[in-house]
């Protein structure tokens, strides 16, 4: 439970920081501006990506700052949950980040999964280019129609029929859908109701120029379509693909899935623990600079409280978060559901309330684009739905620590 | 302090509910669909609004459901503060029915203004096509480059030279100045910085077409451009009107300002009362409809619980309100202060939250567009900032408080 | 819905401050050190009144301040309940005020339910020497062995055998207990438990001496015992009284209980928030008098925006509790549950916060006895659980709201 | 940054676990009733220690379970402040547990004061039986007449004359002055208020009989006068000790008060987090018992949200404790001042936020004696303001956040 960063991470650390700072802050702003010019949602066919971004991406792959958080020492950075945490939340302190380092969302979570669970050819067809950041990816896992937090309710089904299976049913929320880089969604759907709560499900590989796959618009989050990205509904209907795209086995759905989001998560908290850092930044720095009633908004009411209460907070939730790494580290996602999940409630929430207290500080400015403050907002408050909303994550923390008491 | 609502409120609040119902919710999503793709920042200038609104406006004057809020028996419906706040919770259920009954910021407060401080020749020409509908007003306070939360760090000025008056400087969210019929702005500026603190400022009526006004942006709040209204940024420089175009004389712009801000913040706060309880439907619609793990929503967890308190938050904040409109009723604003900032950083607050709660019960859908709640998040958000930051209400119920330590 | 105190509870309002400020604050720390003598448990049977309590009680009876909270106009005051309830705030300023006007709980209620449902031999027997303040009563609900908060879990049985009915159970905090004046309590228990719902329970009156009754001891609440009051735990053992002893009829104890509860939650409430203001008071006087880093308390930090916030709530809480209160004497407390739970909730919450706050201005003075902050903090901490815990009510708010969706 | 504990740590709670459960456990309750009787103020000079307590501390002594916290390999256990912390922790289970362990506030801060700071003879006079646990300490820091917050405003003089030191003043909440064994105490004081500010104040030992030391009363703490320890105020008139008394020399109390302090609140917060687990351990356990509307309470309402928040609350402040806890082992107190105030904020706090959620769901009971909730929420209370208030603390986090943007 060695929490101090090794050598190898903070070596990353110090080059990250530098690499961001000297060349993603300052085209930052304008990359947002561009972006934003896309966002309507008519029009999201035509989304491009700025030309930077190709450009950024392969000075960081030729700096060696490229799928670090692969933990394979060849195809990755070889680095441990915990050891990579700390990247993640220095890459949090930018929205942009990420993707240079071709360590976004959902896209390393797809990469694990195939990584862990592919098959050679999959391996060989869709994580090879994936880790070559040529292609982009999707994870369809939400449905419009149900209550996607119990994933019992899951409608979309994936059917064995001869030598394909068949895909039909409705995904949103799914990530990365309006990319024009999107090549294939790692689609999650009920094969057999009948199986034992846990062998129900399956994951399998749809290009996303398939016969069948009808993406019908992108949703914005708090106003953010977050363009070229977007978060897509999308309609499978009758899709057919071959058995080969299933991952593991028709079946394996829900082992592969606990598997995916530990990690995952952690990369979720740090992320949006960087954030929080950033937010923070930005209030200290209004609290100096501003002047209301003769002083530094800092030195007013309780403001300096507020930045005891966020320092604190933060530095809480980082720890807990380094535990949890830890923890998938020593014993495995699924010995440390209880830690997963309350670090899934604490960094957002984190994140919200540090955001909430910045935007207070920045006035009008605030909830304009003038400050990366509502952007941060949307991305902390859709983040206390993804991935399990609170209540299912505190559902999990009771459990188990109600199981405690059944064992005594 | 009688909360009772009269007959004349019952019977307007009565046939403002059907008409809501019958001629606005049918039409509303559509109308904020339309609005929507009026978004883009650049486009701004070809706003149009939707023809529905201006035959919805016809035939809510039509019913004599139109200036509720002027005090005027013959102008308005002369209602006092007290009588009209249940009104204004009312429209609040929808972000465009105060419009439709021409109940809208910042015309009301804008006509309040030209209605007790105006000359005849003001309300002749500005207020009384304001009170038509016929045309839309600005109210130009905030400004970018100060803490406007404290007014004496106000930098326009508005300046006698002969006849005329000079004004210089620049000004955001000025909410309407998108808006294809808003004509004029009144704006307020330092008049002479050696005055008694109350005596500096001054309010001046400025034609939105007169030489030296460039309207330069529209700013987003969280993303809701408000489309075909906006919150703009304008510039004035040496701007010259007459000198009839100042509101009283020049320094009395703090004294109209006051007056200005006491019912105003009773209408806003109501109308964030009636968004509350529009959040609270769509938590209990939502609570009732969607089933995980066996159970509609509300049966889960700590969700009933959350009813529970939001239920009594709104009640409390509501009787609060009522209490301070009474208070400006049989006092005047000024002698209700304590009680108008009480509000002030209630009522949004309460809003926050409830909507905050509700977004979480849709999940997926609270963020997106499909459910009204970022907007009304994004109203609740902006109006913990506008008309004074929290931060300076709660200070002024504490030098308030103190006040009475001190005379004992 | 009128909250202006009438002319006669002004009167009354004026006359009660005035006798607190000139009768009972200069000698209440006094009384309460001298109480606080009697406090260990193995003496209680030898507590005694400190004399200055009667002579407070003849000259508040003499001034006419007896029996406020009596709605009849003749036995009391005749009051409505709204009336009533700023008085009762008035009377929580200070912990012994309520005993010396005879307005104290659970005679207040013992002497309602007599009132309302007592015969006219119950009434002479008891009724009058209460109301005369000779004697005083115990009100015995909660049981120790089950969750009382649930109705139907009690089980003190009152069971009719011929002309006399046998009472058999335990209960505890029935306070008053330990009082040398405790002449008799009113028992609820289960008469029938196949009977409806709400007509298993009777009520009956038990004069102390009664054989089978053993007081076993006095219960602390946050280490105070409350003497000479007390609050104890007593034993009924085949206890025998004549029938003519049961309230209404054997069955009618849950319709009585109803009814007590309405008006007496508001005194509570309405004391509760007095001893709020006092608590608020007191943290304005400290903050006000110490010094730290070269400033008052009140200067430092956020302690300004902590007496906004403690204004806002105790303001909040009083306008519900009188929409509450105003509800009673409208509708009858049965139509005012929702009201009801919701002030029960709110109020004692308020007092606790207030409290806690005060507590850490004074430092240590604040945890130890030379302020009556501890005090205050029992009654609060106290009052969250008697009478309903607040989950109990929360639960009851969201009944009633629940019901109004599913009317439509 | 290791957390995880080592073999020595390991081996040593498991021992305590066990000692706590066979010892001390079971005779607890009746120990703390014994205590109680002894409560009243009046009486504390005849206290008496219960005669368990020496056959425990012997037993324990036996066991090797002695001096764990005091870092010298001979004359304690040799472990770091981080090895320690999961130890304080076991002992906050129990509030006899320190005391038996030779472990107990303020006798393991004296004792290191001594430990680091005294001379040989100061060592062989006070250590020596200190370590023994042949005698009891005090220490006397804070003052009733001033903001003892603020260490400037401290009034009570250390003096030189001649060979002497002469001490007048007046000290409150000195714990361990009731206690039949407290031999001495160390005494702060101001010797030179024109010294540079840190080097204004001294400490001296004086030995409790010295003429001029008068102890006056023991104060209560949320109604718990903590016989037989006690909390004291106490006079000193012209107090003299030879100037071998002095620790250190003149001028040094502010570095032994700095240094006394790191480990200290270290020792402070874990106790306070056993605890925390100890009151999360009764929610459970009544949780599961108690059965309300036909279910255990712990499946009512939000009561499994509470649950998780409570786990994720005590879990994130572990965290913070034994990182806190690393720097001083690794840095040394004064250059980890602000996580020394994290934990000192946030320990008292967790506590008694899960203190008061027992409390709740104990209802009746837990506002009693019958479970040590009340005397778990003084301590937590008491806590908060112990050692610096939670004000002063957050400005001490805000002061260290500041200084990294000034640096910059």
């Amino acid at each position: 439970m060695d929490f101090q960063p090794s050598a190898k991470t903070l070596d990353y650390r110090k080059r990250l920081i530098q690499f961001i700072k000297e060349n993603i802050e300052p085209i930052e702003s304008n990359y947002h501006k561009e972006c934003r010019r896309l966002n309507p949602d008519a029009d999201w066919r035509s989304w491009e990506v700025p030309p930077v971004v190709a450009e950024l991406k392969a000075k960081a792959r030729e700096a060696g700052l490229w799928n670090l958080f692969l933990p394979d020492a060849e195809l990755g950075a070889g680095l441990s949950t915990l050891e990579y945490a700390p990247l993640a939340e220095v890459m949090g302190h930018s929205l942009l980040a990420p993707e240079i380092f071709n360590c976004n969302a959902p896209d390393t979570g797809n990469m694990e999964v195939l990584y862990h669970f592919g098959s050679d050819q999959q391996k060989q067809q869709w994580l090879t280019p994936l880790l070559k950041g040529e292609i982009r990816s999707v994870f369809c896992m939400t449905e419009p129609d149900v209550a996607s937090s119990d994933a019992t309710n899951m409608q979309t089904s994936i059917v064995a029929d001869g030598d394909e299976v068949v895909i039909s049913g409705r995904k949103w929320w799914s990530t990365g859908l309006g990319h024009p880089d999107a090549k294939f969604a790692i689609v999650m759907g009920l094969t057999d109701p009948d199986a034992p709560k846990h062998q129900r499900h399956s994951m399998v590989l749809v290009p996303l120029d398939t016969p069948g796959v009808t993406i019908e618009r992108m949703l914005p989050a708090f106003g953010e379509y977050d363009a070229p990205y977007g978060h897509g509904e999308v309609l499978f209907e009758q899709v057919r693909v071959p058995k080969e795209n299933v991952i593991g086995g028709l079946g394996d759905g829900f082992k592969i899935a606990q598997g995916r989001l530990g990690p995952g998560r952690i990369h979720h908290c740090m992320r949006a623990l960087g954030a929080a850092e950033k937010a923070l930044q930005l209030f200290m720095k209004r609290g100096q600079d501003r002047i209301a009633f003769g002083k530094p908004l800092l030195q007013l009411g309780g403001n300096l409280e507020r930045v005891a209460d966020m320092r604190i907070a933060i530095d809480q939730a980082r720890l807990l978060t380094f535990f949890a790494a830890w923890k998938i580290d020593e014993v495995g996602a699924m010995k440390a559901l209880a830690e997963i999940s309350a670090i899934k409630v604490v960094a957002p929430n984190v994140l919200q309330q540090v955001v909430d207290e910045a935007i207070q500080l920045y006035g009008g400015a605030g909830v304009s684009h003038d400050v990366p403050l509502t952007q941060l907002f949307a991305v902390a408050r859709a983040l206390r739905i993804a991935d399990g909303p609170d209540a299912v994550h505190r559902a999990t923390i009771a459990k188990v620590e109600l199981a405690k008491y059944r064992e005594r």
